[in-house]
């Protein structure tokens, strides 16, 4: 019920420097926002502007500046950034195509990174995986993400308030920042399915019930994306660790093996938890099958017992006239006896076979 | 019913330089068409022609030339087209052999491109994969195509209409562009082929069917041939990224590299279809199984609560002469009262046990 | 029945350099012949010799050589045309060893390739491996096979009628066809094999039985020699490509790298045949457990009606004195009515639960 | 019950210079100790210290210095500690991330190793696992626990009574020695493993029981945490041993190189007893679903011997006015023998099936 | 029973130059035996020897000289040889370790190798598995072996007669023999094996029990381990095969290569008797639950023929005041008639839809 479909395949982008046209895969309709953050080590200054034109003053001045555009929807204007900032037209249909597969790309002015920033989302318990693009300047950082809200907050807050030494470094520290932000990310909705997949471990073993099952089918498919996003994140990053470009500064280049780590790390889990997930699923389906084995057993058990006892009651209430134990006294009580002893030794024989 | 048969494994035509036959596999049938389209920035001709000869004035001017054959089953026409670009006739060979694996190869004069082209074949609704090549020289472009009706409709429409910058590139972009709208044939394949895996998934938990397992083979089985075409194509046009061909120009290599990136999302997409498929398979015979297990726990439970039930009316039947409850006034009452009250505690067992 | 086992491993033979015997796994019993085919573009000799001494006079001539000895039985003959042609113990060795994995090896003055034929043996309906070595030289070839009978059949008709181009080319040309001649052998028994499979995929949907499944596990378990026979033999005809020798000319990579193609292509098939068969069996498998829950599930329903019916009738056969029931005059009648009327709702329930 | 649950995800700790906040994971609560032993070839010095500062005397001395430190929690010690010996603020963060995946960096002035230790908990008899740092420098070793109790003893009671070269040799060999020992301990909790993998086959084999199959299931479990905590030490180790780092004697490569050998050992041994795990649950599975099948064959020949005698007694419990057999005088006697018959026939049939 | 338990992990042994302890896993009670053999091209030595000073006159002498230590539980003993010979301490530990995993390691005066030798132990119809060290020097090769018996007895005997060029040769020569021994032992024993999976197919088609499972059970176990000796082997001779040591001739590269070929052919074959066993192991499940449903099958029909029949005589044993049939003269017979017709429609049926 509460898994929202998401699309196995993504078609990309029509192309070929025609005029475009909303690509398919975003969300037309999301409110598209400008923020521009603006800071060296003495001056800051943040503000949502509302088109390409005013971001131009900044892209000049020698300070970092850092523009983030939430929303895709607004073509125009990301050509419009685009062509300030000097983008390939490559680039710009990267940043709008939503189903573009993690990479960094060098294009001597910039590096072009697209990755997923994925977001824990509680309700619906389950991730949001969301299309970022981090376009890397000589002295500006460009964000472009699907939708407002992020996992950016904690870098703000740091060149906000001046803590540790974001503010003495320049825009490569910035989207050092910002990719590890995403990772962290990845951390938390690793975590949270972590804690989901031992619920679901702890249901499987108290009470397993199909929407156990389902829950798990529903984590397993989660997995695929989440797989998906992550993996090919990996190889970006190592090829940024390994990339020459002039933009990246030597001792950047630790940073980034670091989050080159992390990411390992990362990966490492997320296997873990696909191993843990197919491991649940066995435990269930041999728990299921247990289950059913022991309630067949008992029932079988039941009408074994009582067959015969029915066939020896069959036996006396045939008609024959020539029947002596008819007649006899203790005719009946001995036929409750021999029920009884017949009950009695089977019982001891499941017993002894351990069928009980 | 739907399915139509591939053939699994096919035969190698023969070479050595003997006097061609018809190759197996190719529909020596289909009708042959020649159509050349030739174009630079200010001028167009487009038109269908009969023989290689037609070509030839086309061959060398400058402009681009873009000759398309569909059918492979004249092979004299072949021959002589082949014959006039400087074909090696390993390439002839390679062309007729609608089985040839994906490729790419330098013969210096010319770069010859084996690919599949994936259609999405809506009445039967499954994938129908068609053997192609590409041919780039200096000034040409070759394409081989098995059938009438291609992906390239809306390559000509952009030459036609000199949308985009297909009429001021080289013949290099115009190859391009093919192998893009050939890409972009597998995103419409793999997206239809997604959507039936969705309809398949609900269907699997709504009401599992034994057509819907024959579906799911059905679709592995398809997902084979598919994967049998792609993955190869990754690997060929890497090798043309990396190609060092003087007929590549620089910024083409961009280009390729795109296209590189689109491939192997096309691959992700398609592995995690087949995760899907497998999946769903697993949900289904759970689901069978499950089903079954439920009937067979429910009729058990009916049959074991009135087998005690029959014994004890099996019990009164018999004619002993002396059995006092039958001359009891209320014994038959209290045999009634009995059977209800064995049936309740069982019941009661029952569902304290979870069976019910 | 018709399976004739395939050894599973074969120990490989005495070496050291110590006097020969017959090694294990040769039919020292098979008839040893000796053709010698010799040709340039002019001439051509073909005859059948009884001892290696024959063979000498071709040995110097300028001509292409190609000597084919049918049988390993005679390792006195083996050993005296490697010393005529001057080959390390080692080779022969490897020669009579028709266990030896398919392989290339570069001896400066010849190269020496050993590989698998693959025929398809029509009446027992499976394929034939054969050990066969290749001995390229300046200007001679040898072939050793176990058995006469082998795919070179074409390649000697077109020597023979001068077909091709190959009567005017040298020795490493002979030898590609002849490895080409093998490749085309495994197009051939794949396809056979394809076609049994889809043979056995009809015979699983239209009737399971067990003998399918045995047929499934013979293909499975000759799937498993054929890729023992062939994965080793695109490694050596990869080596052979990247071999420097001298031996081969220029070009005649071309067509070596052909065969590099068929070779890949050849396993690409032998993969799908095999993840067909694994297909297969589950299908197998599924359908069998499917029809025999249907039977246990149709079985169980009757016997789940009849069993509150004969209950009922239990009731009724009791011999209390005082039922009154058993005195009213519709009470027979009414017996049957409640038991059609139990019979009805039961059928209405499976039916609504769709277990019918 | 015994199992402790190990958390499948660890988060990875804040950065970016901010003032340190306690780790996750780490636990605070832990009481940090300080150790130092301080030798050369003749003078030995070991006392526990109180702070970073009484470390200073020992680090500028020629001998050699092992400082280790158990418990993570005291944040501030930590930095005293790294900024005395001028680790980078990366490294203190890796030290106190318990998460962090085994590695090794090269800061020039010193090498950084994070691995795990594993040592066998016996109460609870599973594999504790910690992280361990360790600092190379020239003259001294640090080494960061997360609790007190290592596997180093055996190293410092060498380093203590002088056995062995270890007194005469540098800092990298006392830190081979503590690698060493942590590998060796890799060795006993394997041993541990396996003999309770052992228990459980024998287990498996005289009583299957669902206890067998949740600790089967628990050993997997932890065998997942003891592969990541392993597999990527290895490729540390064998960093190492490449590394170049002149801080690393070049006859040390020679020890590092039997670790590279006896870590690989490791994983090999962990492999065998995964694969062990897996044909133990097989095992498992198939004997429960044996012993199941037998209890039910059982049932279902038992009540298919009494069904049709019951039958039979049913026929002659019919009230039929004319039915000459009841007024036969050898009747009843011979309605015995008729069942009589009928059991035996059908006991033979089943035994001539095998199924008895 | 027969399978005698092989430890899973064996734990490295105690090093550091420490004054040596008796290793684990070492058979201390196993009797220690030196043979010398020392040989050139005319005059050959052989003798048993009591102690490592006895050796020391064959060291120095140019003629070849092949030391065999049978036993390894005399530590001093191999000591002293070790220092005759300079074997450095890390390679006394590995001799004495025989856990330890194959690997080959040039230590420029002399080559290590470390090799499983695998016997075939005909009574216990399983491997037997054994730790042989080979030391090459310039002119000595040392083997040490756990126990007495081998597979070199064809070495020796080529040594003591002269067959072959052994005595022509140096001790590379002689080292390759042994390690083409060893090789020749894996053939055998993998045919050996070979033979078993046959027979144990064979049983599994024709009588399925659970001791032909435990059987496959323990065949799977018994090649886990012998993978584990095998596999890391080959990467060992590969090693040699590239080393450069000038203690290995030139030519005698190319018989290593050869030793490879021929252990990857054992690979090849250990990985087919891998699937095989597989294939065999889900035969027989199967099979044995093909078995199964065909004995419920049958019981079921049974059941479910006779529980109608039942009911039929139940109505007519219930005792109605007015049961008209009852009265009729042809009524018994008219009910056997019924039942007969309700019998023979059910079969009718039942063979209809194939259940019998």
């Amino acid at each position: 019920m509460a898994m929202r479909r998401r699309r196995l395949v993504g078609r990309h982008i029509a192309r070929h420097g025609l005029p475009s046209t909303p690509p398919k895969g975003a969300q037309p309709t999301a409110p598209v926002r400008i923020t521009v953050i603006d800071y060296d080590d003495r001056d800051l200054v943040e503000k949502t502007v509302e088109t390409a034109e005013d971001c131009l003053p900044f892209r000049d001045k020698a300070t970092v500046t850092w523009i983030n555009v939430d929303g895709l929807g607004d073509v125009s204007l990301i050509e419009a950034l685009s062509t300030q900032f000097g983008l390939h037209h490559l680039v710009q249909e990267d940043i709008r195509n939503t189903n573009q597969r993690p990479k960094v790309e060098d294009f001597e002015d910039y590096l072009y990174a697209a990755i997923k920033m994925l977001r824990w989302d509680g309700p619906r318990a389950e991730a949001d995986i969301e299309h970022v693009s981090i376009v890397l300047g000589g002295n500006f950082v460009l964000t472009f993400q699907e939708q407002p809200g992020d996992v950016f907050e904690s870098v703000r807050e740091r060149v906000r308030t001046d803590k540790g030494r974001v503010r003495r470094m320049g825009a490569d520290y910035l989207s050092y920042c910002l990719l590890d932000a995403i990772v962290d990310g990845y951390f938390v909705v690793l975590e949270k399915r972590g804690e989901l997949i031992e619920q679901v471990e702890d249901a499987v073993i108290a009470d397993p019930s199909p929407q156990t099952l389902q829950e798990i089918h529903r984590l397993k498919r989660e997995g695929v994306f989440i797989r998906r996003s992550i993996w090919p994140a990996r190889e970006a990053i190592a090829a940024l660790e390994r990339s020459e470009s002039p933009l990246l500064s030597r001792h950047i280049r630790m940073y980034l093996r670091d989050i080159h780590g992390q990411i390992t790390h990362v990966i490492d889990a997320a296997e873990s938890l696909r191993e843990m997930l197919s491991g649940i699923r066995d435990t269930y389906l041999t728990s299921v099958s247990n289950r059913m084995n022991e309630v067949m057993k008992v029932l079988t058990i039941i009408a074994t017992i009582f067959i015969p006892l029915t066939f020896i009651a069959g036996i006396y209430g045939m008609n024959f006239a020539h029947m002596p134990e008819l007649k006899w006294t203790w005719g009946y009580p001995l036929v409750w006896a021999i029920m009884l002893a017949v009950t009695v030794v089977m019982l001891a024989f499941f017993r002894k076979k351990k069928w009980l």
